[in-house]
């Protein structure tokens, strides 16, 4: 190792030493955010921004492929309008921010910074939606929101982030809750295929539901910490909304019925999960379908005459195959290649005078650190053989830590045991009764995930906390 | 005209009775945006959304060719930041919507939404500008804005909307000005190639300029009633933000210097312009290169045995040369009609019993209502043909037209005349004092659009207004 790439892996704790202390590391040396002089907002800089742009461009895709359209709402909700559901105003009114004035003039009403749009999109469908005919209704928005949260984190917790949030009605019950389960198997999907992370799909206890929902789904992820993430979530509102908002449309038999309807977001956070699941002590590994640069050309000696123009000549060419990028600052290899591997991209090609003159080049993966020597002439070949290589590992590897992660506890003391002392998913049995939820919670810092969809083993016949009988199969975990 | 398409179209009033009620016709007609609950924000429907997607995807894809990168900045300002310049903040307070509580606690400062993103972006290049290594920054980001009008119109002006900021750093003024230049003229080359929209490329005048700006330049383009809009504007700071912020960086001679910076935006304004541009008394018409769907297929009697599986096919094939899309809902084919009219889709294929029986169609242009009969298997060569010749039609007629209202005005007398009486761009003589220019807009509500680029005629030696001698031309106009 170069003494330049030394310099900046020291400027990183290892994760062993501090995990959260290596996260905030690498988010600012990899350069994805900075800090703004907004407490608890965050700056997304170049490099986090593109990997933000990658996600929305293929999320996006996907949703459009089932229908969806997108539209922009106000960011400002009155107050009237939010306190219009009594579960969800409790939920959000504690942590958003009022806008008191325009201008020099004080507001008639206070509005609220939408921490989320569900009841500017009701009033909306209350307007749009007179018969079936005008159902199903299928919009999503990108925009920002914010929730005035006290403790803030870079990507994981932040008072302003970036999503997108889908909202749709429909004319029945089950073609809403089929709505719900479509945008949860479309998350989890977008998330193991392009972002290698695996996940587990499952519902939100009563508890942990989102404020005036029916039921919520949920995708978890678990951090190389042993620590679980919530990746994504959809909602199944029933007609709750439609009560409150009087969302009704006419029948074909000309009945006035409520519709029901469904919410779905996905956040920066997933940016902060991709960093947590796939990093390491060198820094930020990206995945090759996310990453904005899957390949950086590094001319060595890029002063001999030649070298320079035949890595441009390499780069032009490799471009039509991947996102390539030539680096042919001034700074020395050794530091371009301490770069490359803090910012996550997947494969680095070094061409110097004696590979010219061999006809070959060295070509260095980022998640295994493996060195190959690839004819040029065969490397547009090569080089997205080995991308899909990567990709495919990747998940492997995040499956295998996962699996590797998860443990039963048959009872209140093994749960105690695991809890203390084993990082990673924890299953365990449920009577269903919240007080052990939050039994657990409190004495134990860990939370229900989700009742897995795909996971029903009945490991106990008892309840992992007051031992009466049991039936429901939950992950706990720590969680981010 | 089908009795349905006058029952649509009859729901518009024609713009020659009342061009604003015309406006505000077709963009609730066309399904372009919503009105919401909050005073002065529009909810922005799918027809119009897919506008702005385009609008985009197209400029973002301009702006990275010339080195641009996106990021994204938080949305709240806090007050000290904003006063940090003092033009800018006396341009902006007056109409700004301020934070003053988090949850249920108040703020220990306001916090303002941000109208622009200058005072943010100046802080941020403060904390990442040490070196000349580390100029130019180019960077951009597409996010909504602020801005707390009294009076709102649909596009035009709203309290919230969206746009693009870009925000450049350069160590020389020289560098910095031709950047405002060059994206002034990215814009001006996009309005006129993508949205059919001749412009007007020039400064504006002290008065009109950006708060704390150096200078302005601005690309004014002529709506249907002969009123301007300014469609994009970019300005050259110098470095007076840099001094208010102390943005320095050390040269090649290790000397400390102030950063010259830029900024430029577009907005969503620009459906506006595509309305007031392009649009007619059957509602939008929308430039082949900027429509969501370019070419709607709608199928004559499509209960008959055959009619819509041939249409199916018929829009899978076009798909892949241009974005079709087949109306099969229940409704008639005469409404039909009216609504592929009202929301501006280029070209319509109907395609009945009889026409499949001759193996052809007929293709219909939204601008000319031109019927062309095209044999099926020649339309994938026709169908772009077409549209490239629309988009080359439209352009020309606009700027027809725009050349058309542009007058000279050799004295006030003939100014107050033309103001009067002939809506479009005047021409007029300025000798440089701001006096002139506030009495032309308090008497006669016309003001200066810009000291254009390419036009620099000297059509008279003394002052449109004062009469003392004169050397700038000035295109003044009413202006939305």
């Amino acid at each position: 190792m170069a003494k330049e790439n030394k310099k900046l892996v020291e400027a990183i704790t290892s994760m062993e030493e501090d995990f959260a202390q290596w996260y905030t590391d690498v988010v600012k040396k990899a350069e994805l955010i900075d800090y703004s002089s907004v407490k608890g907002c965050m700056i997304i800089k170049p490099a986090g921004y593109a990997i933000w742009e990658n996600i929305q461009t293929e999320l996006d895709r996907r949703f459009k492929e089932t229908g969806v359209e997108n539209v922009y709402m106000p960011m400002f909700i009155p107050e009237s309008l939010l306190e219009k559901e009594k579960d969800h105003v409790e939920g959000f009114a504690p942590e958003v921010a009022w806008v008191t004035h325009g201008g020099l003039d004080p507001l008639p009403e206070r509005l609220c910074v939408r921490p989320t749009s569900e009841t500017l999109f009701c009033d909306f469908y209350r307007n749009i939606i007179q018969s079936y005919r005008d159902l199903p209704k299928l919009y999503n928005q990108w925009c920002s929101v914010v929730r005035w949260e006290k403790e803030t984190r870079p990507f994981l917790r932040s008072r302003e982030f970036l999503w997108q949030e889908g909202h749709t009605a429909h004319a029945t019950a089950e073609e809403a809750k089929e709505r719900t389960i479509q945008m949860l198997n479309l998350y989890a999907d977008f998330c193991e295929e392009v972002l290698a992370m695996p996940v587990i799909r499952g519902q939100k206890t009563e508890k942990e539901k989102f404020a005036g929902a029916e039921a919520t789904y949920t995708i978890e992820a678990l951090m190389h910490d042993g620590k679980a993430l919530q990746s994504g979530t959809s909602h199944d509102f029933g007609n709750g909304f439609a009560k409150a908002f009087e969302i009704r449309y006419t029948d074909k038999d000309n009945q006035l019925q409520y519709v029901y309807q469904t919410s779905w977001g996905m956040t920066t956070r997933l940016i902060g999960a991709i960093i947590m699941v796939h990093g390491d002590n060198s820094g930020l590994v990206l995945p090759p379908r996310i990453a904005p640069v899957q390949v950086m050309v590094i001319p060595i000696q890029q002063r001999k005459e030649g070298v320079l123009e035949k890595a441009q000549e390499l780069c032009g060419r490799l471009g039509k195959v991947c996102r390539a990028k030539l680096d042919d600052s001034d700074k020395s290899p050794g530091w371009k290649f301490a770069e490359q591997e803090m910012r996550g991209i997947p494969l680095r090609v070094e061409l110097g005078p004696k590979d010219i003159e061999a006809g070959s080049c060295v070509v260095v993966r980022r998640d295994t650190g493996e060195k190959l020597t690839v004819a040029l002439e065969e490397l547009e070949e090569k080089l997205p053989e080995l991308l899909e290589e990567m990709q495919r590992e990747m998940f492997e590897r995040a499956k295998a830590h996962r699996d590797a992660h998860i443990w039963d506890a048959h009872s209140y003391e093994e749960l105690c045991d695991i809890a203390a002392n084993r990082p990673g998913f924890i299953r365990g049995m449920w009577c269903g009764d919240q007080a052990c939820e939050d039994k657990i919670k409190e004495n134990l810092a860990v939370t229900s995930r989700c009742l897995p969809f795909h996971d029903r083993e009945q490991i106990a016949d008892t309840c992992v906390c007051c031992g009466k009988p049991a039936h429901k199969l939950v992950y706990w975990g720590k969680a981010y």
